[in-house]
């Protein structure tokens, strides 16, 4: 916190400094420069109607106020979501680490390497619990990841059928999110008691492990399941609780085909319903099938083991249209945490609480029984389900009174789920409800005899080397000194927006008020979320210009599928089903095609010019081809050329004319801030990225929020929750994420963001960005030519340096600039997006001119050896451009480049103090995709 | 937080670990080895009286729970104590950062960069502000900062007086510890009120500017005060407030010949009193008789400037008997904390801050007198001294009331201080309790006119160049990231018990109900914080067997000088005030004989046998030489030599017998916990290192706590304190610290590790720590002499080994190995001390045997490369370990050494991806020291 205002904080250049660019750029104010760029007819009048901008103080003391209105209560509601321990180890140096919080995904992996390590534990530790071959670095929640199972289903089974069983055991959040995923593509959904059987035709089955009423059946249940599905020519996917796996049989041990679920209980705060990590893991045979993120292990340049992404072509963005999901992103931070969770508790340790867990449950059936309550089940691991005639309202009120909540299953049942924090004073509390007054000792086991797990599991070196905190505190700070994130530097990604995550806005989100609170508790109990949700959604259509706005999309791409989803509701309500062609321009980010796809829609591409900018001609003679079933337009503002365009208002007006719905993507919206609002300038609906332009860090991948806002006519097709009526409107499409409002417990970055910044300090932030962009545009234009620009040959909030006459001619590739610029300590700009052969850098806001200045200095030295190169001083080969980047250990041994060791790690302007060392030389990614390994390699491999 | 035992969190080697470690020591048991190794004769009995272990989590909820307790009202006390806004990227980054709260002192300063240049900006920032020239690395507090100053008055002087004058409005606490200090050494101390001139003779005068009363006056009181001074050969100190200072005219400006003060409101938290950054700045000529820690700026073997600790000799652990002050640690960590304040805000921030500061307490004063109430004084900065008779006990109960503590002066004042928290709503509310209605409104100023500053500050770049929180993040982790922490490796620094310093014991510390009380709020807002200390001190009596603990003592120094001080004066309560000889054995370490000089003591030196124990016939000799004037042995159990001596109860015993008492020092501490009481064995008085067998991380190098633990025949003679009678005994010697509870707010990290460990998890810590020092000295026996063994060879939980001959034979210095020990990754043991020429290990019980090993290798492959140098294969001036340590920049430039680069910088063992980087080589000490420069330099030094 500072007394200063925060605005002033979080914008780089004071004002000198600002003039300086201003002066650069040729401009006399900040105002001039945005009149120019900003086409005058989409410009919003008057300033942003929010409150005055409170201080840091404020707004904590704000926060604490509405944290206070929070009440976290003993948790024993279950359905997927169980209390946990964090080791505060792991919290202050991951989750409350910048090293680990504000980096990015690792699509540089010469300087992810730390982070690519944490995820390739959790694939390990995902592959052995569910003893499946490979998991994927994580997906959003356990809905979503189950999901994501059934779209896997249908496209690996060779059944003909549409037809998806779900145990009804299944979580409840569960069953509805994949209802409404899977009608958008015409997957039939049967729910059924799996005792009865299964039909004769379906292509997957999914069972949850244990249910969701706590049930736990026989090996030869789970088996039988697995011989049926075959026989039918089905897959055979298992939702399973990771923790229940330590002690009882691993899904790939009876059969199934795929494992799905969440690592929330190892060690991720229930935050009111996330940012969790979902998780999902194949047999062989179904790894390149699998959807989101994976960490597979290659070799460097000199042959050393190095992780990075793998099989990367298979993901959405570059699939496109052809798209199977449109999941783009991980969960990185929570991902880690869990991983880090199980790497300090080791197998023994896992299990350990886990018997803990099941002991505290059957001590508490045994007390249940012996007072004369009937427990349904037989066999469980943590859920206990209690039959309480006519009673269970009653029981669940009174545990309320004693500071535990219950899990209310219908008017007879009362479920009791314990968990890591559940001790034996919380069964006596329980026990009171209930009005016994037994005490509660644990009694043997109720796991079935014929599941008990036998097989072993994180056995890897890495479960076991760090058991102590001195351990596990320098592993966790080896890993992230191996990683480059923004509180080394600048990370100039463009569409990315890497600006400052202030640590005031991060604060809250470690506070126990806000961890802990289950997302099925009451609503009283969220009192202080509520509020938090209402404002700041009211902040958000504000400053977008729309009238309603759903913060429960915990992903670009999940606020993109549900803006798409309620255009779709729409044009059925109104009578125009048929509606089902989605217009997007060639330029724009694979995951828009790929979410259409899984809406429903049919995706027709539009070209575009020359310049960048949307092909008029094309898009009218597009919407001509397909005015009766035209359903939207999805664009980009300002375009992903970076750009401003001019003719939005009548792109707008075209499609609009022709009856479709206008998609404007709100991934650039830091470039419209307080001067442009979607929502006013022909916009229907929008999908915001809270971790771009709203200050949540991009925590190494993940987690993000994607809220879709939308004018008030598509307002009753938003998501809504079957959980939480208040979530969402009656007529809503159902869920999308697991949680009624998604990944909450980070809502607080963005809340204090806007909050500390008010109308000016947001809009200012804007107007910097801008010139930002078009500073470096104008210092870097005569060395790289800046492929697009707009009014005033201007650009917006980012701009494309366009290095393919420079590749044709000299073989330099962008990819050589962006490793040569980790030697001068720098994360490259986004490479070859939208344009091929071309870099993007944004420079955000919280750039201080310094550091742009060293950016724009590296990049021109760059030039230069460029030209080198160009001039035969140095073969390619043997250039410092296509051997960087350069390592310590590289320098210290032989020798034989034609240029000199300093040259190669301190080039022009690199601090000695202030260097970074990237851990590893440039990564061979088709080696590692050849070889897919994607756990965790025996520490023998690092031997030379 | 875990559900494991925090114990074995805690402690490193598990159990298998642990037999390992025995059979290479050749026990079979724990018990067996310390069995082996403890004196029967001193062992415990039974099993330490404690509550059973708590886990983290539990301990966090009885935390809270007492947190709870305590009341952060809003704070308008004043009396050198002001509430501030610590800015939050400051607070997580340094505060709460494993880089920063881990490390040691910076006495190996190659890897101490990065808190070198913070302490640096720290010395620039005083020097700047005061005015002078030279300041040091911190001090205490305000009080012991002044005391420190009246000590280097009497010494500087040439007055033949021994008077020292003391200003009327010196505060309080400021007053009275100066009392204690002083009289112990026979200084007379005059309180004052200077208008009223000064005496013909003295010393010294200390003025506070502004006063506590918040009085301020023109130039020419403060100026003239300088000339009476001057004329009387006397100095003259000006105890001032920082903040002040960005508006007043400079201490330095009118003549002061040294400033004393603290730094707390530059962004440290009130704390109920500390810790915080005491300092003191000296006009030229002074700087070589400063007492405490100096930084100063020296070059590398490279000529590359680079920071160190300098004037060493002059410090009181190389001057002991001669030593004029104990002072031997500074408070670096809120030392960084103030310094980056300073650099977050730079002076135009800081102005504005003591501006708005200022302008709120003239509005006040404005209200006030417009409501008829009298303000006392015209001109104040902060402070507003009211006059209204009679009622002043009901104005501050009723400002309580409505959330704020006033300072009540008297039945007829009320002392209202305003801060940087102070808002409009802040003075409302006090004019309420005032009985106004009138709204407060700033009007102009009420500086003196004659005294409003003139001259600049802060003028380096380093307070220019990070005003954005991105820039102020990534230069925390550049400096820190220059640096060795606990959090990279082992430190196994002898005598220093570098130990876990776990999250869980360090979260509770910046909670606003711990962090927000001012130390003389009313009893009843610090409940919580008085029954902490309460468990505490009974836990600290239970484990060292004394009757009574105060925790006062804000550093080691200050206990043993507090528990002198009980010796005395029970020596003089029983009639004896001649006894005033203090034995001391020639291991001691040297602020046991400063604390004796400081005490009033004459020091008498025992000698030692060859076999490092006490030498019982001297003692003798020394005991019958001194009989009727002795008053204490000071000894260290065990020795200072790392063994177990079997003398120590006769020791006691011939000591009681001629009436002197027994101080037990407490720095080895680790090494008895649950084994064996000081307090039983023979001990009257001991004082403990919180920050050592307590976890208090060393912070870089402070803050520490060193409570006083004595018999109850001395508990009359503990500390106590003005401002809270319940704070000590009536009879009591008065206040050694500032505040009633010293360091209070670090005081819940010992709380939560004796709660976590209980007491089999202490005495595990304390069998382990012994097991991992005979390991060390087991396994490299062989390859450098262990000098001193006690019982069965064995020593205690710290060894030293004997280089003496190997320097002889080789000319390689315990300093080669020392800066070697950087190449391989580690922190150097303890050099030269007790012994010049050895090295002194000791492992604590943390480290796990994995790491311990690393250590131990590293030790034999350098004893490898000294053989080589031996066998004439490397000249030792061309050898890695006098070229040691070698930086990156080294190896990528020209090499003519005879070894290659890796053998350089990556010798056996060390892995590239957990390589540590110094960032400069070794460092000429005397070329510092002879060219002192001791703020920081411009940037132009380092260019080359």
């Amino acid at each position: 916190m500072s007394s200063t205002p925060f605005a002033s904080r979080h914008i780089g250049p004071a004002e000198a400094e600002q003039a300086k660019m201003l002066a650069e750029v040729g401009y006399g104010s900040l105002d001039a420069l945005v009149d120019a760029a900003v086409p005058t007819a989409i410009r919003a009048h008057g300033e942003l109607d929010l409150p005055p901008a409170a201080s840091e103080l404020e707004a904590i003391a704000e926060l604490r106020a509405l944290a206070a209105r929070n009440r976290p209560m003993t948790q024993m509601i279950g359905l997927g979501y169980a209390d946990t321990v964090t080791p505060s180890v792991i919290r202050r140096n991951v989750l409350e680490s910048p090293a680990w919080y504000t980096a990015y995904t690792p699509y540089q992996p010469e300087i992810s390497q730390g982070r690519l390590e944490a995820l390739l534990n959790f694939q390990t530790m995902v592959a052995d619990l569910t003893g499946l071959t490979t998991a994927n670095a994580s997906l959003l929640d356990e809905p979503t990841a189950v999901a994501e199972a059934v779209l896997l289903m249908r496209r690996a089974s060779k059944a003909k059928s549409s037809k998806v069983v779900l145990d009804a055991e299944c979580l409840p959040q569960t069953i509805a999110v994949v209802r409404t995923r899977a009608e958008a593509v015409g997957i039939e959904v049967e729910v059924r008691d799996l005792l009865t059987g299964l039909p004769d035709e379906f292509f997957g089955v999914v069972v949850q492990y244990p249910g969701a009423s706590g049930v736990l059946r026989g090996h030869g249940f789970y088996q039988g399941i697995s011989e049926v599905a075959k026989a039918a020519g089905a897959l055979y996917a298992v939702a399973a609780d990771l923790l229940a796996l330590t002690v009882v049989t691993a899904p790939g041990e009876f059969g199934a085909d795929i494992a799905a679920g969440v690592t929330q209980r190892f060690g991720v705060p229930l935050g009111y319903g996330g940012p969790h990590a979902g998780y999902l893991s194949v047999r062989s045979g179904l790894e390149r099938s699998l959807p989101g993120r994976l960490v597979g292990v290659s070799v460097d340049a000199d042959g050393v083991p190095a992780y990075r992404l793998a099989l990367q072509t298979r993901e959405q963005h570059i699939r496109r249209e052809k798209a199977t999901s449109n999941i783009c992103t991980a969960q990185v931070l929570p991902a880690v945490l869990a991983a880090m969770y199980a790497v300090y508790h080791g197998p023994d340790g896992l299990k350990a609480i886990a018997t803990r867990v099941h002991e505290h449950a059957t001590g508490l059936a045994a007390a249940l029984r012996e007072g004369g309550i009937e427990v349904v089940h037989e066999s469980f691991f943590d859920t206990v389900l209690a039959r309480v005639p006519g009673r269970a309202e009653r029981v669940v009120a009174d545990a309320r009174r004693l500071g535990v909540n219950l899990g209310f299953a219908d008017a007879d049942h009362v479920r009791v789920a314990c968990d890591e924090v559940t001790t034996v004073d919380t069964l006596h509390r329980v026990l009171v409800a209930f009005e016994l007054e037994a005490h509660a000792k644990a009694e043997g086991s109720a796991l079935p005899e014929s599941i008990v797990r036998e097989s072993g599991y994180l056995t890897h070196e890495v479960f076991h080397r760090h058991r102590s905190e001195t351990a596990m505190l320098r592993y966790l700070r080896r890993l992230s000194d191996q990683d480059y994130a923004l509180d080394r530097g600048m990370i100039p990604l463009g569409s990315c927006t890497m600006k400052l995550n202030a640590t005031t806005e991060m604060e809250p989100i470690s506070w126990p008020e806000f961890a802990g609170i289950h997302p099925f508790a009451p609503a009283e109990d969220a009192a202080g979320y509520r509020e938090l949700v209402d404002q700041l959604s009211g902040w958000l259509a504000e400053v977008t210009g729309y009238d309603k706005v759903s913060l429960q999309p915990n992903a670009g791409s999940q606020g993109e599928f549900a803006g798409l989803l309620a255009i779709s509701a729409y044009h059925k309500a109104n009578g125009r089903p048929e509606r089902d062609v989605c217009l997007i321009p060639s330029s724009a980010h694979g995951t828009n095609a790929a979410s259409a796809v899984l809406a429903g829609m049919r995706v027709v591409v539009v070209a575009c010019t020359g310049a960048g900018d949307v092909d008029l001609d094309d898009l009218k003679a597009k919407v001509d081809s397909h005015r009766d079933t035209l359903a939207a337009i999805m664009v980009t503002y300002p375009s992903t050329h970076g750009v401003y365009e001019n003719d939005i208002s009548e792109i707008s007006r075209i499609v609009h004319e022709a009856g479709g719905q206008v998609y404007v993507d709100g991934a650039n919206l830091n470039a419209l801030l307080g001067l442009a609002k979607p929502g006013e300038f022909g916009g229907d609906v929008s999908h915001l990225n809270l971790h771009k332009t709203f200050c949540i860090p991009h925590g190494g991948g993940g987690p993000g929020v994607g809220p879709v806002a939308v004018r008030a006519h598509l307002a009753p097709y938003l998501p809504n929750h079957p959980m939480l009526g208040s979530a969402g409107p009656e007529t809503g499409v159902g869920p999308i994420s697991g949680a009624p409002y998604g990944s909450a417990s980070i809502l607080p970055i963005s809340w204090a963001y806007v909050r500390m910044m008010g109308a000016r300090g947001l809009t200012d932030a804007t107007k910097v960005a801008v010139l930002a962009a078009n500073y470096v545009a104008s210092r870097l234009g005569p060395h790289y030519p800046v492929l697009y620009t707009g009014r005033g040959g201007l650009v917006a909030h980012e701009c494309i340096l366009d290095l393919r006459a420079l590749t044709k001619e000299t073989g330099v590739t962008v990819d050589d600039v962006a490793k040569r610029l980790i030697d001068y300590g720098f994360h490259a700009p986004t490479m070859s997006f939208p344009v091929a052969g071309t870099l993007m850098v944004e420079p955000t806001e919280s750039e201080d001119v310094t550091e742009i200045d060293r950016f724009c200095d590296a990049m021109i030295a760059i030039r230069h050896e460029i030209d080198a190169v160009a001039a035969g001083e140095w073969e390619l080969a043997k250039s410092p451009l296509r051997n960087a980047p350069h390592t310590a250990q590289a320098i210290a041994g032989d020798w034989d480049l034609p240029y000199d060791r300093a040259l190669a790690v301190y080039p022009a302007g690199v601090s000695p103090k202030a260097k970074y060392w990237p851990p590893v030389r440039r990564i061979d990614g088709a080696h590692g995709d050849r070889n897919l390994v994607c756990s965790c390699p025996p520490l023998n491999a690092y031997e030379n």
